[in-house]
């Protein structure tokens, strides 16, 4: 029994997500807060950029929530950067304190379930959780220098520009995070860094499957079951994973990244990755949803593959990992 | 108001440190479980040495416990290798729920401050909290190539090959986790990767000043107040700035990074660094101490410092942070 009920409903009080243009003008663009038509966001340089875009869209859930940053006891925040500096960069300057955390694209989900620790538990009155993925941070740091142009693989998946961020305080309405499952590092041996899909549904399943064990119960008890950024291929895979152990999910399954982008007319092949994407979604669409009574009980399974640039090279299979939040309306 | 008090009284259940040559053969050699002569550890690569060690280091901490693996319900860990694949790839395997957390060198009390929440909150019933560093993972991503031989600045320091592990259960016999701080980012403009002692300092200073506070306490009510990696200067620095706000904490203070080497006979320059630097003291020296009952009440404060190898290139000076666990035996 590893799953985790919060007693006392611990509420995302706030939330806000912003996007890059290319996910402004995807099927989602228009519940985004925020579009940042310039890529470098005024910056100097993209790892700039995405700090930028990441305090924006922390400052921006805790105006929305008609709080002042220093009313927050702690920021949970960690990005795909080496070092998170995308995060500390962010966070520097507010005087809140600042737990990093690394979960890769998974992050968004660790940081909630955490700040939903930290305030159920009674450590703080009010945590904000946050995340961001910036393409040209990505791109250049885990594949090809930006004015390469390399062919990308069918498989390939585009990390999304955008940041999301909620506030989650001890008491308060609707939507609660009511319950929540650690992941468990799965690696099935997958080493193509060009098809994260595929090494993340072990993960994901896995988590799932031991959420809905737990907790007794099926698919059909959720209005959603949100992956992060599986994409089609590892979608798929997922469905097929749980399928051979008699779970369907086909017909409440939503994953981030097969959402973001419309493959036949923005090209981006698989999906949408990057710890933005399930997050910027999150906060952008679902938990709207949620708290005006359209959705009434979600799994937000935010998925992460826990590689670096160099670890393929060294011929290593990429772990994955799952970390799971039930959020009810 | 920031510090945290835990009601239950998470306990440090068992502990383990184990370190390389040049730490082995330190004024503190004799205090570790075990001693690796050989750099790689029988791996192909440093990074594969970095999370052997890690996860050797877990495993002889749960088995001082007398627990198996299977028994702990979440590994927190975190290490400074780009994307934390040292933690990922030293868990692989374990089947154990895993939450990864970046504090650069001051993930050791980052997680320990974690693992307390996740026990004393009720979430978990045991934790094994685990860090690491190694030289020459360190030294080639941060640094030179490690056949460049490059001339170290006298304010240099050098990263201990080191890992630290703890568990922490919901209950049992001291040594206890009776208190923590989350820790601020601190950036008062250092901009010399060669000189992390001072860009932390601030944040150490900090993070002492907001608990003596919150708990109405003096630096004499302590036993050891023991900072991770500080270093001579960054301790000196640390000194200084608590002097200048009328406290003193020279009679109790200990610095991890200062007690690792003996610089006359070690050429480390300013001392030791590292997440395993703090972490292994910490598992070694202090924790068995307390356990024993020759040591009361400490304050362990890591301090890391939030760059990567690209940010000071991109002109940026070098956030710290503290983080703070008082463990009472």
């Amino acid at each position: 029994m590893h799953s985790i009920r919060f007693k006392n409903a611990p509420t995302l009080h706030s939330f806000a997500a912003i996007a890059g243009k290319k996910e402004g003008e995807g099927p989602y663009g228009r519940y985004f807060d925020r579009i940042e038509m310039d890529p470098a966001l005024g910056q100097k340089d993209w790892e700039h950029a995405e700090s930028h875009l990441q305090s924006e869209t922390f400052r921006l859930a805790v105006n929305k929530g008609l709080l002042k940053p220093g009313e927050i006891d702690c920021i949970l925040a960690g990005d795909l950067i080496n070092q998170c500096t995308g995060s500390a960069f962010a966070a520097r300057g507010t005087d809140i304190p600042f737990l990093g955390v690394y979960g890769a694209c998974s992050t968004m989900a660790e940081s909630l379930l955490l700040a939903a620790m930290l305030t159920d538990g009674g450590y703080c009155e009010r945590v904000c959780a946050v995340t961001s993925s910036h393409f040209s941070t990505a791109e250049r740091q885990f594949r090809f220098p930006l004015s390469y142009g390399g062919q990308r693989t069918p498989t390939a998946q585009w990390t999304c520009t955008a940041s999301g961020a909620a506030v989650v305080t001890a008491g308060g309405a609707a939507p609660f995070i009511t319950g929540g499952c650690i992941g468990r590092i799965c690696d099935l041996g997958v080493t193509d860094a060009a098809n994260m899909g595929a090494a993340m549904a072990p993960a994901a399943a896995d988590t799932i499957m031991r959420y809905l064990h737990d907790t007794d119960t099926k698919p059909g008890h959720y209005d959603a079951i949100i992956t992060g950024d599986l994409g089609k291929i590892g979608s798929t895979l997922l469905h097929e994973l749980l399928q051979s152990q008699g779970i369907d999910i086909t017909d409440v399954h939503k994953d981030c990244g097969s959402m973001i982008f419309d493959d036949e007319r923005q090209d981006t092949h698989a999906g949408g990755s990057g710890c933005g994407c399930s997050a910027s979604l999150l906060c952008a669409y679902f938990l709207p949803k949620l708290a005006a009574g359209e959705l009434h009980r979600v799994l937000f399974c935010a998925t992460g593959a826990l590689l670096s640039a160099m670890s393929p090279q060294q011929g290593e299979s990429i772990p994955g990992i799952c970390h799971l939040v039930e959020i009810t309306g």
